[in-house]
């Protein structure tokens, strides 16, 4: 409650959090005909003649688009996108300060997919890049999708791909602690939002075989009716060695407690205290758990120690391993923009997760991840991405 | 031509003209998780309870956007939206220096009016004022009135009225300085964009009863065949004093060199040389010439003052009295942020036009209207304007 009153304040006594700055002072008349009427024109008729050269002439070069509507907001969700803006412009705040880059919160008066994506559309011409924030699944899905394959710019979905690679990176370091390997590492995920699918997509791609997924009442199978977009989707890369019965066509029905059970690595966002140290006690020695409800994760860390946790990753800023997108898009983007590519692949994503977790020199059990204020870190990254 | 050439090193060395800053440095991990996960989560849910509330902890207090098609750019005209975006973010720069306002540019990817209407709403959340720039005529009065309509933040198209207020300014006190008055001052004028309409409607309110208003033909009547939507408005505020044969329901076609003949002041948009000095040598004595073709005038400084031209205005920074909207917008926007007022009345302009008349204290030929840098232009215009 402290904290909240604390924010609040803060949050009206700045009002804004970032704002304009011109690079240079118009200081005369002169200027002003160099900048303005009649001489802009010059840039502008370059421009016409030549597309290409907005990247030249203007803040296209360097400006991203953090667009939101609100619909899925940190653990509050669909608040709408008006009380989705400070947490947009902090982004763009995050942006320029880890990453010199300008970025730009837009938030959209509408959460119907195609409206949204023709906005986009519309807006994205003074944009280098399209940083989507927040939009609940499975629309952005199909809106990151449709958006890739009709823009000419890069367009990400943040909380898809910027906490899928966080997340693989701490796995990675939490590996080397614990002494597991990939092979014989079990791993069980639960998600309500976006990252879901990215996530146990991209640790299946690194090599993770043997992921269990699990929603709010069993085990997810491909032959499980009322599936949603979203869950049809986490079938291709998860529950590869459920037990099946062929004839029946389902797999045996677990639940959160038996799906655990024997796993080494628990990640899961849904509400606080959903993880019992009886589930604890029944996963793999040395368990690793990605407790990832906001505010509060599903165990608490004293609870968590008491059940013999040995690394646990949270989202949250006041306790060690805290899973920060900023770690990875200020990194990812300003490469982006800076080598104009059209797409993040897959194998740029492993890369810079691989970039990350190696930037932890020693990793311990309270340090599986780097802190945003470690110096450098956009850098190490935009250097990894930019060979692969 | 090395104006040119000067410019477009310019543009290119700076690339971007304006940038983003943030207002507070986020200095370690506590920082962090004040401004983000956890604890943004207080405006969020307070914005959420009171969207008004959005005005108090976000920057669209302080907010506008600059809105652009690229239909009717400079005097180059539909050049499309990337062409336009040197124009759109100096203009930016141009919100910040004058009047301390972060302004940001969208550039349209569509020149469709209800593409664009549905676009603007779509993204006005974020914004706390909507500039329209530089859409070609007659969409433009359109796509301002729907959105003045449609949405509760205020909308300008500032190509229209700041222009409007700026040539008001610029002919009271040419007035003064010639000591005509308004009953007995002829007016003609010519445009081919949006602005035409505004002037001449501003023009009538503040109480002159005798403009003529012309076309690259004519002079213009409401029962002239094939008159645009432009036109057909034109009518409501020119011509008045028409020599009208009943019986035709036609007037006396006037073509400029004869519509100009007798007139005190000309105000006109078109081409360079179009003004003779024949046509000046015809007008009353001590002519006043608002030349707006853009780069160069309709008659040039030389030919004007040896024709006899008193006064002489122009859109350029290089010669004295510039038609510069940045005398007016800075004001007008400021105000209206501070005051969250919902529109703007004809009664504010004509206020903000005296204002800025006034503030010359002394007028000569050479100086009708201030320089933008003269000090404190914008709290002028923006004290006169609250009493309105």
């Amino acid at each position: 409650m402290d904290y909240d009153r604390k924010s609040l304040q803060l949050h009206k006594t700045l009002q804004w959090k970032i704002e304009t700055k011109l690079k240079a002072e118009i200081k005369d008349k002169h200027d002003l005909s160099i900048v303005y009427s009649p001489w802009v024109a010059a840039p502008c008729l370059e421009i016409a003649k030549d597309k290409s050269k907005v990247y030249d002439y203007t803040l296209k070069a360097n400006t991203v688009a953090i667009i939101s509507d609100g619909s899925a907001v940190l653990g509050l969700w669909n608040i709408g996108p008006e009380a989705s803006l400070p947490v947009m412009e902090w982004k763009a705040a995050l942006f320029k300060q880890f990453g010199w880059i300008n970025a730009f919160p837009i938030i959209l008066d509408t959460q119907d997919t195609e409206e949204i994506i023709a906005t986009i559309k519309n807006i994205a011409p003074t944009f280098g890049w399209i940083n989507l924030e927040d939009i609940s699944s499975p629309r952005c899905f199909e809106i990151e999708e449709r958006l890739k394959a009709e823009l000419s710019i890069p367009v990400m979905h943040d909380d898809q791909h910027g906490t899928a690679i966080v997340c693989l990176a701490g796995i990675i370091n939490a590996l080397k602690i614990t002494g597991k390997n990939i092979q014989n590492t079990k791993i069980i995920i639960n998600w309500v939002g976006a990252a879901w699918v990215a996530i146990a997509k991209l640790l299946h791609l690194y090599g993770f075989s043997d992921i269990i997924s699990v929603d709010s009442k069993w085990t997810i199978y491909q032959w499980r009716d009322h599936l949603n977009a979203e869950k049809k989707l986490l079938t291709d890369f998860t529950n590869e060695a459920c037990i099946l019965d062929l004839e029946s066509k389902s797999c045996i029905k677990w639940d959160l407690s038996q799906a655990v059970t024997w796993r080494d690595i628990f990640i899961w966002v849904s509400v606080a205290d959903v993880l019992t140290k009886a589930m604890v006690e029944s996963m793999n020695t040395d368990p690793i758990v990605f407790a990832l409800a906001n505010p509060n994760p599903e165990i608490s860390f004293e609870l968590a120690a008491e059940s013999g946790v040995k690394i646990m990753a949270t989202w949250r800023s006041d306790y060690p391993n805290q899973i920060n997108n900023v770690l990875v898009f200020p990194g990812i983007f300003k490469w982006a923009l800076q080598a104009w590519v059209a797409d993040i692949t897959d194998e740029m994503k492993i890369t810079a997760a691989k970039a990350l977790a190696a930037y932890v020199q020693n990793p311990t059990v309270d340090r599986i991840i780097p802190s945003p204020f470690d110096p450098g870190i956009a850098d190490v990254i935009a250097q990894a991405v930019q060979w692969k």
